[in-house]
């Protein structure tokens, strides 16, 4: 596997090329995009690069947690041809121009971090620009982030093909990230209580379409909050316009955000 | 020269492809770009979109001179091997992804049209995405419009190489335009002073590099007034950034708008 600091240098002598763009701090979820690409594509790029611009001033950019040679034994592992690792002032000579995706990046995360999406289209968009892949690979544990990058790639008509692959999860149910190890071992016991209760509303709703899904919202809301967790929104949405729906629709998920503790969890289930 | 309507038919056999994206009503000055590419590129293709969305409500987009097959006539003749057409709603299905480029876009042209470089951005953005050119050719009579996309090409890593050309002039020194046709004849007459006042302020900025930038402007801007114009700015920039500057330095142009009547020029000219 070769790593590779500057742009110039991704040039790809086989095609298709596939791409994982990440942050890093390795764990399944990322592995499983990294193989999918490997069997899906003569040559695989991952990046890694932890955004500042996608984190708000109080939020944790210099906590992420980082560490660039076990990332990279691992992307080798999975069947990664290059990691490409840039520096932030690779990246950002200047910061004059942004993409925003406006609708389907104004709930829910949008909400909580109003310019997070702009940070995370814009480099996206870089990187595809500089990488130039075939494919491009992302996880659905962010769903609004596929959701936003998806618009953008069809609203901007980027010439990529999207892969979006299924949240890989611990074998308790909880949804793989990087910032799971930031949680307490109380909290770490609780925290998939988050995925069972998605898991519940799901069935649920597919052995009755016509529930009531705000008494199902309130009911859910109101036990996670007894049992620690700070639940920031849970709804019933369209994964394409990240819209709340009021009742069963081909294709929704439940997504929900909640804080234990000082950590923010996000997650989310298809119906 | 095949006519396209649909950007999937936008594949090409040969490379380099060079690309002149236009909003039609064809003037020497866009034949100019339309041979440069020809002579430069193996395959040519020039856009034909008058784009809304770099319009303000009150501009003048429905009275925007259109005239399709006259157009492409002119550009079969410059040698141009595909006229990419698409309709309004090919473009924009939906419109929920802007490129905003700051900075570099806010004076001048930007104080006057609040909205219109975003639109630009955004519209040059996807036509290269449809297109995917090796080179673009753009003219420099709408110099911030070329500092805006410079701007963009860089910021968001887009691979294509600029061409940027001289304005081309009538006999007696008016620029090109589009909206000349609609100058009356009286102003018609009066227009050409604009790029007279233009070509002396450079020729007394280069006899005398220490002169006062601000009494030039002033007793120019004077001058023009007293002859009809409403003169909206007059500056000598730095064309990279689009920053006033305050004495002369390498590279540095003269850029001016005024209105005539109802109708809106602009220009510049290199120091």
């Amino acid at each position: 596997m070769k790593i590779v600091r500057d742009p110039a240098e991704l040039e790809f002598p086989v095609r298709p090329v596939g791409f994982v763009p990440t942050m890093g701090a390795f764990h399944e979820g990322h592995l499983e995009l990294m193989r999918t690409s490997a069997r899906e594509n003569d040559c695989t790029v991952v990046s890694l690069f932890v955004n500042p611009t996608q984190f708000a001033p109080h939020e944790d950019l210099s906590k992420y947690p980082r560490n660039e040679s076990r990332d990279a034994e691992m992307a080798e592992a999975a069947g990664v041809d290059v990691l490409f690792a840039p520096t932030v002032d690779t990246i950002y000579p200047r910061r004059t121009t942004e993409v925003r995706v406006s609708g389907v990046s104004e709930r829910f995360e949008g909400e909580v971090r109003p310019t997070h999406f702009a940070g995370v289209a814009t480099v996206v968009l870089k990187l595809f620009n500089m990488v130039r892949p075939d494919r491009a690979y992302f996880g659905l544990k962010d769903l609004q982030q596929c959701a936003v990058v998806r618009r953008m790639v069809e609203d901007l008509n980027v010439p990529v093909e999207l892969r979006f692959l299924e949240t890989v999860r611990e074998s308790d149910g909880l949804a793989m990230s990087s910032r799971n190890v930031y949680l307490s071992s109380e909290d770490r016991a609780i925290a998939p209580r988050l995925y069972q209760v998605l898991a519940r509303l799901a069935s649920t709703l597919r052995a009755d379409p016509q529930v009531s899904v705000q008494s199902l919202v309130e009911d859910a809301s109101a036990q996670l909050g007894r049992e620690g967790f700070e639940v920031q929104y849970l709804a019933l949405v369209d994964p394409q316009n990240m819209e709340p729906v009021a009742i069963f629709h081909p294709g929704c998920r439940w997504i929900i955000a909640a804080k234990l503790g000082n950590i923010r969890l996000i997650d989310n289930v298809p119906v």
